[in-house]
């Protein structure tokens, strides 16, 4: 959830101690319009910006938008100090958030031409600070949160494996974990991908394996048990998501939807369009 | 300044409330290992995240160090339970401040091929919350920071010139601007630059021109005054930072260095090398 | 996660502007000793706040550890002036979440008289502030966590279902909610619990439900499908925690773990033992 | 006083970074509704947190009124969405602080059976997090805070006595406090409780006496000055409330008014009543 | 009480994004040394300052010990850039304390001339932010706080007389406030402060009254109550102080100790002595 | 910039857990009211609290502006106990800012009796905490804020030079300071001035010297470089500002105008005028 500390927080760091430029008297009104093609996020955020600067706002476009340069994703009206106060920090959201949708929807295109049964998911690869505004952003591109922090579920590493078995770990964590939560296990070998969706995996995470390797996992895992999902991650990039969407593979997990993803260009206009 | 509470909102927002797999019992040390080359920075930063953890902590690398795959850039020791917890934060940090200065660190390579006698700056469009880690990250890659915030320079832009003139404009400002801050003058057109310089701007930015105009205004800007500064600033990417480094300009701002620059990958080792 | 912040806000609230009774010079030594018998719990967030006070801190007794008048959980040692400012908010915190561990640890131990096979589970209805304390010590009382937070898992209720359908509404929440996430669906009938099982529930509420019609809908839900789990909730107390194990229900949730359990009397005790 | 800051807090720990159940569109009313009978407290939190959340509220009961089950004490108005975020954290807060104020009520009305000159009162043994909130609550149960930090009131213990004798103890600590401050002090024995009131103790606290002792003690104190209050403490609960009020005392203070007071049953209904 | 979060705020104001002076290696030791004869106080705030850089610290004055040129008063060892950044932090802090503690001190020796039976306190006129540690300068020089917050003391002051009149306003708060706390009645005119004793004020305040008006007040009081304490306020400087202590009121209260105080002048010297 | 947690942490700690004065039904107004003559600052922040407390509030006055006794500064309009809760913080913060402002007005009228062109500069010297609206009530007065923070302009100080010379010291951090940063270099004597302008110094800051020496080495920057600015600073009081602005020094810095003006006196009327 976006709070105000964090609006409040983003702001002081933009503005500082005493800004001469933005001492403007009298009212205005802004447009944030893209300046290239993508998928629109964030504006939840942009929103709360100019709220906590005491502006009316309204969003002209909703999250997951395709939007197209020239097109206006929100407008706003206030004292123009407090519009000229909230640009940048909403231009560096919105095209931050946006940025990850786009990337996110190109990586959900990319599956959809092979498969229409497989979710793209983020992972906990975001920037400090903005776990919850990145994730949004990649449900916007058509993508999954994946697990949003360690508390959401339980996932059974390899060092667990090291330590514990596949069997034992696994027992270790079911216990343990809440019923509320899900357990997902991550294996490194085809042969073991069986063995923990038999043992009580609600998600086999398929971990560096190559295309094919995923596929022969896949159908082991569907032999043993019907309900356990599988999962591919590891350096998987928008050149290969659909050879492993080929693959019958139920989610695909991609650090580089949060943590590489360009932004989405968008500028800020004031005063009449 | 990166506080305790930057350092705990991270780290709270990737726990949540109750996490079972990071509770295990005794000491363990960890290693934060390169995966690809790069420009390290955002140490301090996982610094501070395993310090406020508890944990003892040593930089095996010094920000702007040029890293290869394999080495080792932090090493931490403390309880397993803490060092488990630091682990996804700090490779995030890092990743993503290593990012930003291995961008950095490309761009200013591409310039000095070309001269010595330009700086390639950050801008203010960075990610929100992380204004400060950002601008030492492009300072890591041999970049310079820019203005920090809207009070640490004056930037005098369009629609103040719209409204009161060139001169009008570098005047107000100069009037109401501390004398320890700098004025930074946008410009649109090649013959409005040596204007600028004589009106009192310590810089004249060239916005969105050629390397042709830019080239021009730079030689107009320099007859008029020895003093005042140049700066190229508008969409450069890397394809064209040596065109512009080639025109005389003495500062190159790019935005992408911040918004747009993939993570460095790295890797969180824990237990005995 | 408890963090500094937290710590530093209960101390702040104990102690005002200028409290001239615990300057006291020179070192001393404390001890956090029960009064009654009962079940330990909160002794992280008690270390967190004599580690706050720079005091050196050590558990004497596990989360969880069923402990008895006279004897000692915690010891601390530090200058007097920081010992005796956490002391009341030490024993405060360790009183309120050994309370609900004692009070979930008495509803495990009634329904293990009948079954091993049911978790009691706490519920969202915590005290504000204070729901990572109240939810870890449901788990130190044997208890299951249920649900942490919104995100944690989906709820599908009655207005879902008012509006939707009862398919209709986990339809519409299943392809929302990521992969990582359950589906717990609330019903008000027993007729409706197989329906929930067969549309994709994770796991079905039996809400306000006697033990007869619960057992009834855990027999219907068992009929669909292996996988479905069952909850029965609404107003169950330590008095028919029982009858509701004997049915066959997979998890009993309680509101009155967290928001209705007394404290565990306990007493901090300076100087030499 | 209660903040943004606290509401934001107890907000943000209910939902979590990405919350899909109450992404609904339009505008909604709600009413929180009593399902038992008790006294009413906490109305200015549920406001605080609606505000936050930029509903319309307004409360339609007043602090410390009683109330019976389906009345409604809080109205709203707003986005669906804000008013389905605020419930539950509203529900928690009116539930606690409520039962505090019901349990207070009740010990009222215990003593007032036998003398309309005594008051009941709180401790210091409040929830972390929500030391105004109980206070108040107490007050609107027609209970006394007591004091409300260590800098409100000092209070002489048992330790100081210890070290500077009974008279020395109080004469330090009158040097040393405010003349704004009210010292209170706690005598083991009947026999100090005179010597308190003479030494210059505003209030002398009979620290775990008996009815009878009680009211030895209090006869010694009104011999000696008719100006010191007594306060009687210690284990006190409902069932001996009345025996201590019989005995003549002027306050009785009960740490089980905040740390052992179960919740007050209410509910909140969205949509036409 | 002073908080990490307070101490994490002064830093961060001061510091700024990238401060690239103090970017020194190795370690250092700095001494705050008096450069003006004084009354010391604040050290505890820098002490804080000093322990959130992780700086090992130790005060060589205590709260309100009379300091010379060339006094050194706290002494820091740690790493040189943490030293460096606390240092104007520190200075400021101590300075502001010490000016007050100063200022205090000066009219208390003013007061002592001709009284040892007056007290003098501070009032709520502080600066934002700083409420405790000018309360506790206010102690350090000698003087009293005076009510740290509303909640502290009840002060009945004229809008409450007009309305309620004087006997009924004191009757009014005297039910609604705790019995831990005092009330504090402001009069206006000589007539009016022994009646507000008869009616049971702990302390009458004479407000804006000449030194005679005030000694008047002073014994209608003492006729009627030997209890009821008077206070002097409205306006009173160091130049009248002696005046007003003279006429055998109790507390002379003065709003410029906190709000008016200068600066005490201090350095920090680095490096060997 | 002022936020909403500044203006939350003012209200907090002087309202603390429960005040009883200060619950009055109904709307009131309130006017801001100067007592004495002085130039008016902080109503920004004044205007922050009571809209942090949901008051109506317009400003009457324009920071900057010279007030009167009688004059009205700023109205408000809302609950009266949200009115009264507000005012003793707006009184605090307007009457600290505007005793800042005064006193710069009268140390730059001292100036302007002598010359128009030396500006009167604030420097770090603020109270911890109020570093931004110190800054700005020092505008308000028609000074010149100096440096913001450390990372806003880099000062060369005696402990730099004595390390790298002076040339050096000017080098290392022309190198390290971004070109949108500014170079002030500190020298003890008139020889150094000349040298540090020749070496590349922005402003030269002469410290601790007599209007005597002041003036030479004004006249010596002056021959070596037309650009280069002269400070002056070091123990300036009003007494001898005047002195200093006759040396034609372009900069004239003192501490005393954040850290030991008086407060300007005003004064809160609730109700009708």
């Amino acid at each position: 959830m976006l709070t105000d500390s964090d609006v409040e927080r983003w702001l002081r760091e933009d503005v500082g101690h005493h800004d001469v430029t933005n001492q403007v008297p009298g009212e205005t009104t802004g447009r944030l319009v893209a300046k290239e093609s993508g998928t629109v996020a964030g504006l939840d955020a942009a929103r709360a910006v100019f709220s906590y600067l005491d502006c009316a706002v309204e969003s002209s476009a909703n999250r997951g938008d395709r939007i197209e340069p020239g097109d206006v994703v929100l407008r706003v009206e206030g004292p123009a100090r407090a519009v000229l106060r909230g640009e940048r920090v909403a231009v560096n959201v919105v095209g931050h958030a946006s940025g990850i949708a786009t990337t996110t929807a190109a990586a959900v295109r990319q599956a959809e031409r092979v498969t229409d049964d497989v979710r793209i998911a983020g992972t906990r690869k975001t920037t400090p600070g903005l776990r919850g505004v990145e994730k949004r952003a990649v449900v916007a591109g058509g993508g999954d949160t994946h697990r949003l922090d360690l508390s959401h579920m339980v996932m059974v590493k390899d060092n667990h494996v090291a330590e514990m078995g596949l069997e034992g770990a696994i027992d270790h964590f079911s216990e343990r974990a809440s019923f509320a939560t899900k357990l997902d296990v991550e294996v490194e070998t085809v042969e073991a991908a069986p063995r923990a969706a038999a043992a009580g995996a609600d998600i086999v995470l398929l971990d560096n394996m190559t295309p094919t390797e995923t596929e022969r996992a896949v159908e082991l895992v569907a032999e043993t048990d019907g309900e356990t999902r599988t999962e591919a991650s590891g350096g998987i990039t928008a050149g290969d998501v659909a050879d492993y969407a080929a693959t019958g593979v139920d989610i695909i997990s991609m650090g580089s939807l949060t943590h590489s993803a360009p932004t989405l260009d968008l500028s800020f206009r004031t005063g009449a369009p």
